[in-house]
């Protein structure tokens, strides 16, 4: 192939210090330095540009990727799956129905059981606060410790596919997103981003998403205005995080209570729902005790609370209000579509609808992000491997 | 590799015209020219040759093969990853119980977040009349949409697993059979093939296999008897097209209510359960409302009405009145084997076993059958694709 | 790569004759004679070693692997989807809960359908005494039968994860680690390894680990010592047969009802939960029977029964009069570690903390032993086929 779509990246790469992120976990943008997320989304494009030009970006000739997910997915699954695929890796779910997980199992045996051969580990575990995260501290150590004492000849990646902090996938591919609708990440800077609370007939979704676009949009100078009803906060040490990253980058971060406020003028608005976090709270104990019961009042409770805030909705009015009432519409997919998916939800179809297409190109990246995440980690010189990929130009279909 | 046992493939499908299929799904042999059906028919000889000569017919580097099975499967499931294997792509199933669709998804989206990175989707939806085939329409537009849109950099062909109206996939596999059995297409001229109901202690089964028989085997000039007990008809408008099928192809096509009339001198007998048009009508509506009692007293209805048909069995007696008493037996399997599977089926054992060897080599066409289907989708110049599969005698197995 | 550290393994390979192992399955580790055995030892080393360079063992373009799982599984899932998958072949999972399976299929038919391009298959079923290994054999009768009639292109070759009688991958990988630990078969002649019952608050464990234990290590010249509570036996043939292997390689092997008996002096010890051969019949009998109260209390009854033999745990004290007090620890895991998994179980925390590195080295052989014996079963001629791999040195990540 002509090397010149890939080239610019390579020449990027090549100024960015990402040396810290070779045998290291993806967990947490906050984690991260600025270096660190623009290698991923160098990486990320080099390898999305190579598969348009039908290069072929397998750089494993055999190897596993293990994906745990505790909870519903569609499209994280499809992403990891693509993503592994992408790399020549397959893909091989640790299903805990199914497993000894079940009987009592401690989370370092089974790390190491299921890494003999594999390459990355991606997991989504979401429904617990203070447990996700920690859970794969705790498979990332075991590995580690395993690997130093010559158990694992190998020592998988993991990537962090939603957490009960953080969403890093789906934030960095809505960064990707709006790189490249506002013409690059310097472009970001000043624009407006109004990151709300919508509402929704459903209940308890996690706080992930929000706190992962806050964790992140903060890092580039944007104005990251977040809004929830009265008693929607998200965990008080992400939101009191997000000002001081702000502050650093030159941004700003502001939360208040008025959806219409976070809309005025907005460059890009998120609506999106959540559960409080004194919900999740609540409802993290009522799960860890198995009382159906008490789950059945505290999502009843908050349904009714939820329906105090209809009109928290992306309506038509709304967006007229925002810059040249033309803001970019993001979510990370299902929206809670009024009239479609719902009665009432989180936007207008109307609003939806036009914005559609928007929504799926912002899908689309999660697969090179997570990629380019297991990359970064297998590679000390994810540099030279792109640019091996692209001088040996295999083909990805023979036709 | 010798390119004989290819080559002559390689030049009748070079007298086809099979152009229409490139970015075409396969959804319903009848929506195929005879040219195209041909097409299938050489691709899918060309690559099991390939294999048997373990010349590895993998095209695709990476890329995903997205299966999504509305109703248990083992052979189809099998089929479907083995084609998707034998062309290179990796087989990630959408399973609806873990995914988000349960939670209101849209088709359209759906649809394309698990086509970022794949090839082609493998879809089995048999279970509401109605509603199977407009799904994978729907599917296929949402497809052609996003990729039109440039939200997909390529856009992945369909395979109909079984719908509520046709099983291409088991149809073609038989014709594959049938022209390998009698030696060649045009020697399936004039032969009579006895399409009967047959008795089974279940109910519900679908009407996509006899339907997809008369669909197509009217098709080649065959004698097509289509047999059934009273009120057990298939979707009028199949049975009216395959008449108007028989027409043009200077074959013949009665319905009929007698089996032993239908295996009068029948070259071919395909007996087969299935429910009544009407019952699945009935069984639709009740799904659809969730009329688990209604369902249940349906059930009883059927299976006490199928009682009085227990006489449709393929009999040694019956099998002595066909074609010198040896037609051949086929069916898509499992068959309900008298004394063997269930009390009293739709065969006898000794028919069954006599014919056992052809039956699975009846059902080993078919992963061929949706390979060619999908790489004739893919590729514009198949026969090229081909050729260089030949040319370039990649080993499958480096022994 | 420099051939060394494979080419001690060819020469061991190219004195063994393994040529009946070409074509075979794997099921019980006293069906092979010691040079297969031998000849599974070291091409797993070989395929261990080639893949520790870096150099990928892949030696199938494409192909399925099929995993059949009756019991839950996590270790023995993976080590099969990694064995598969070091070699090329996809892995398909044969779910009986999503297939036609329960719906009366017989065995031999699903066999084929399942096999058209299929390499090998893998089978646990542990749970019906006198029925697993039996359904194995049935499995494979039917896939010779099917490959001689021409119905097949190749036979794939069924691995026994697990029976009511052997568990011949997990044995075999107990021997690997052995033999690495002590400095190769021939050290281990003449040492003690104490196979015994271990206390555990769960009840219905198979039989396989230690009938495959006592049925391999006797053919080494071991001292196999298998101490169990009084009724707690073993399958009597298969500890007639421990008897009679142990007399023909010069080792012993003696039968009693006492740990310490057992431990004293031991240079290895395996202790470990199981249910006794006659429980393990009348649970067998009422699953059969689909009596969940007689399955309710027969566990009843046998908890308490194992409740009178707390005391068979694997303490320090009891490891103090092991040889020089340090015998080697063994575990097939997941081990029910006191105050760990559980209150009271097989053995003490502190124990198993002081070993559990040689647990995770011992259970990572498991994908490599499986590798081999599919790899002993495809090729007539394993050493020209690691040589090639040896000589091809096609590197596994290209970095």
């Amino acid at each position: 192939m002509s090397a010149s779509p890939v080239d610019p990246l390579l020449a990027e790469l090549a100024e960015l210090d990402a040396s810290r992120m070779y045998g290291s976990d993806f967990l947490l943008t906050w984690q991260k330095s600025d270096d660190e997320l623009r290698a991923v989304l160098a990486v990320s494009q080099a390898l999305k540009r190579l598969r348009a030009a039908d290069v072929s970006p397998r750089i494993f000739d055999s190897g596993l990727a293990v994906s745990l997910f505790r909870d519903n997915s569609t499209r994280t699954r499809f992403s990891f799956a693509s993503a592994a695929n992408l790399l020549g890796l397959a893909v091989h779910d640790l299903d805990e129905g199914k497993s000894q997980i079940a009987h009592g199992e401690t989370v370092r045996e089974t790390a190491v059981m299921i890494s003999f051969l594999s390459e990355a580990i991606g997991i989504r575990d979401d429904m617990y606060l203070g447990a996700g995260h920690e859970y794969m501290v705790e498979v990332g150590e075991s590995l580690s410790a395993a690997h130093a004492a010559g158990l694992l000849p190998r020592r998988p990646a993991i990537v962090n596919l939603q957490c009960d902090r953080d969403h890093p996938t789906q934030a960095m591919a809505d960064l990707q997103h709006l790189a490249n609708e506002f013409g690059g990440l310097e472009a970001l800077r000043g624009k407006k981003i109004a990151m709300t609370w919508a509402y929704s007939p459903s209940y308890g979704k996690p706080l992930s998403v929000p706190q992962g676009v806050v964790g992140l949009m903060t890092r580039f100078g944007m104005d990251v205005s977040l809004a929830y009803p009265q008693g929607y906060n998200l965990i008080p040490e992400i939101e009191a995080q997000a000002g001081k990253l702000a502050a650093d980058s030159g941004g700003s971060f502001t939360v208040g209570n008025s959806m219409d406020d976070a809309f005025a003028d907005a460059d890009i608005v998120y609506p999106k729902s959540w559960a409080p976090y004194h919900v999740m709270q609540q409802r993290t104990e009522l799960l860890r005790a198995g009382d159906t019961d008490g789950l059945r009042s505290l999502e009843k409770s908050c349904l009714a609370e939820n329906a105090a805030h209809r009109d928290w909705e992306a309506t038509e009015a709304k967006m007229q209000t925002t810059r040249n009432g033309k803001a970019l519409y993001m979510h990370c997919l299902p929206a809670d579509i009024s009239g479609v998916s719902c009665d009432q939800g989180e936007v207008a179809a109307s609003v939806f609808d036009a914005q559609r297409d928007a929504t799926y190109r912002e899908a689309g990246y999660k697969p090179y992000i997570i990629a380019a995440m297991i990359l970064l980690s297998k590679f000390r010189n994810p540099a030279a491997v792109l640019a091996r990929l692209v001088s040996d130009a295999r083909p990805r279909v023979t036709g």
